[in-house]
């Protein structure tokens, strides 16, 4: 019977050309976070169920779960539960869901992190989502976080960080769309929506860009909103494009009806200014109607768009919440996630990567020499520095130059060791590309290789 | 109610300082990988239950099983099989178990790979064995595998590979021990016991360091091998320390009943003559009773000990037979795995790493300034390049200096910025571990901070 070699459903095998790129993006995403003061954390794959449920809302039912093993497994199904067999009894721990959750875990656990912890964190996350374009069930996260003030510069630099990565990836046009949750709560109450239907009339919000106008206020109907209060709010949220910033925030200052929004405004014009002296300035534009979907934010939220696709780049905010649900402490937080997978789904389409090369810098080819002379020539040729790949077989060697300029291969030097170079203590070399070839001594192959070309 | 914030029972998070160390060492094999022309490859997480199952012999029950969701999950509680709820009706998904046989997998998935396919992987593997001191649930693996090739060059490249590593850890003293399969299983039959009984003889054979020479023979018996022939086997297997390489040989040599032991007997002079040339001439040992517990091996077998570490800190062989398990073509194979943890646990109790510093360079002190001016020296510093922590909250000038110097931040610098300062476009620039201070204009800030010091 065969089985299918293929990944499972929604999950990816990166081949060197794929990582070649991954680890493109990735090197400059840790460079430009650790230029701005972030520590690297990594968490375990697996968490305690506890630590997830209670986070995300409705979609926690996308959570990986890891089955029982054993004699606790056999326990459970000889004697099930009174509420009978389910996914609680089967299962207590799951694959991490995102990285904000593990972060806050992390600071409530450890007492010797810094006061100001700023970590960058790099993992992917796992969601048995429905896949599609840029949609993975395995997927990459990219999380900024600062822990422990409330700070604006919090805001800023998670804000900032993020723009100086998509500059230096060579992003061009993008947005950074700003808002604030308790101004969005200002604002559902100015409409004379009742303030319980406030996450549910978030959920139908977040979908202004998708469903339209007209759409987002039939669905607010559908969740219990009457009608002329649904209209009012999205007069309030959905602004002429062609309104400035500072109007914006002036006309909604003025429809607002209690302190606490007025302080969001307040805190978003702040937040505003400062960002306009940081590689976010820009980008950044007051986005009233922007609602971002997760359930813990309490302060100012953040998005990156790009023209051409559709959803987020990057999305994060303020949550002083999150990790006083695991401890003693209140510790408030602000945080950026870039989307890896949609950075890279943008890149590719728009063909933003340099030339990046994978295979060997030289292809050892070889012919009536011992085994033991080839290796100890790739020895001395490695042992300078240069990546070298030993032609494994004894063969003509005009299928071991064609191989070493395979695709999926593609060095970009043959170096020839025949009995001839064995006694002048020299490789021939040839340049693939070009076809030049040239006797040089073996002290002198890197820089040789290593020499600039036209 | 508290939850536990620790991870999960034998899974850790990794700090800032962690990972300083594990990266120093993930850079240095990776480097040195890609120098013997290895290219990255991976594989995700999860993989089909039915690829891992029928490939690691008992050890089965220690993979992490993923449990069906939703509509899947209900319906098999409905309406659960004939045989009854188990594992297999619960789940058909599972967490990696290790690198090899998902490489098997991507060979046999993928015809586009080059022919001879010298791979590098390094990530985690799930095991849900006991946690002891160096043995965790998570934990990294450092593979290099080269597919396609019964050449004796493949086995030299990858034991190389390994001890250049090593080399440029620091590690000085370590043993790479080379044994064979079908030597091993010609000795079995020298030795006059059922062949029937090679595999099982195998796992007694694997714990001679642990149980002695004694215990081994006790164990055979007890698994069915004639006294008289467990301790004729014992004697070919358990050599004089004394005896070189070419003895040892020489004796099993005549010792062998059959043709694949004398082949391989055969192989096994060729191989350690070939490694002699390589990084692994200096520590090569040919060792009879090596065993290796992994199913798959078809022929040369490795593994790499040190002194004060009971078991291996990295091992590996040549397995013909797996990656046609999931394909039509039969692919020949070897490869070596580091244990990324065990040799970090040897480093850190033998303290072997360089200062890894972690922190940023300098810490941004501000006083009277505005937030906008701030961040914006703070843009200049990092555009040159510096790794620069902007001090977040108002506060006096040694409060932040104190926090500058705290455990866990450890900036080298303070950079304080005042109204002085601003006005003069410089900064003051202390060096906290000496104290001393003096203001620089902000051009040339990075070239006094990088500056080398006594």
């Amino acid at each position: 019977m065969a089985i299918s070699t293929k990944p499972p459903s929604g999950m990816r095998d990166f081949l060197p050309a794929d990582l070649a790129r991954r680890n493109h993006v990735v090197g400059i995403v840790r460079e430009i976070y650790e230029r701005y003061g972030f520590v690297p954390l990594e968490t375990p794959t697996v968490e305690n169920v506890e630590i997830l449920l209670g986070k995300y809302g409705e979609d926690e039912k996308l959570v990986y779960r890891i089955l029982h093993r054993g004699e606790e497994l056999q326990r459970v199904l000889r004697d099930p539960p009174a509420a009978g067999l389910d996914a609680d009894a089967l299962s207590d721990q799951a694959l991490r869901y995102d990285l904000t959750v593990p972060l806050a875990r992390v600071v409530a656990q450890y007492g010797e992190l810094p006061k100001y912890f700023k970590r960058y964190q790099i993992q992917p996350v796992w969601r048995a989502d429905r896949p599609g374009k840029g949609r993975f069930r395995e997927f990459y996260q990219c999380d900024v976080d600062i822990t422990g003030t409330e700070s604006l510069i919090a805001e800023a630099e998670v804000c900032a960080a993020a723009c100086d990565v998509l500059d230096r990836l060579g992003f061009t046009s993008y947005r950074l769309c700003v808002n604030h949750r308790k101004l969005l709560r200002g604002l559902i109450r100015a409409a004379g929506i009742d303030v319980a239907l406030e996450g549910s009339a978030l959920q139908a919000v977040d979908k202004l860009d998708k469903i339209g106008r007209d759409g987002v206020i039939a669905e607010l109907v559908a969740r219990g909103v009457v009608d002329v209060a649904a209209d009012r709010l999205l007069t309030l949220l959905d602004r002429p494009s062609d309104e400035t910033d500072a109007a914006r925030l002036e006309v909604l200052a003025r429809a607002l009806v209690d302190d606490e929004g007025r302080a969001a405004i307040a805190q978003l014009g702040d937040l505003l200014r400062v960002l306009a002296t940081t590689s976010a300035g820009r980008c950044a534009r007051f986005t009233p109607a922007l609602a971002r979907g997760l359930g813990y934010y309490t302060g100012p939220i953040f998005e990156v768009q790009v023209d051409d696709l559709a959803g987020s780049i990057a999305g994060g905010g303020r949550y002083d919440e999150l990790i006083g649900m695991f401890g003693k402490r209140k510790v408030p937080a602000v945080g950026m996630a870039l989307g890896l997978e949609r950075i890279l789904l943008v890149m590719t389409e728009r063909n933003m990567y340099p030339e990046l090369t994978t295979g060997p810098e030289l292809m050892l080819c070889w012919l009536d020499v011992e085994l033991a002379q080839v290796l100890d020539v790739a020895k001395r040729l490695r042992s300078a520095g240069l990546r070298v790949e030993v032609f494994p077989e004894p063969a003509k060697l005009g299928k071991q130059m064609q191989y070493a300029d395979a695709p999926g291969v593609k060095a970009r030097w043959c170096g020839i060791l025949g009995t001839d170079e064995l006694d002048a203590g020299a490789l021939t070399l040839k340049h693939l590309a070009s076809g030049e070839q040239t006797r040089v001594a073996l002290d002198a192959v890197l820089a040789h290789v290593r020499r600039p070309r036209d």
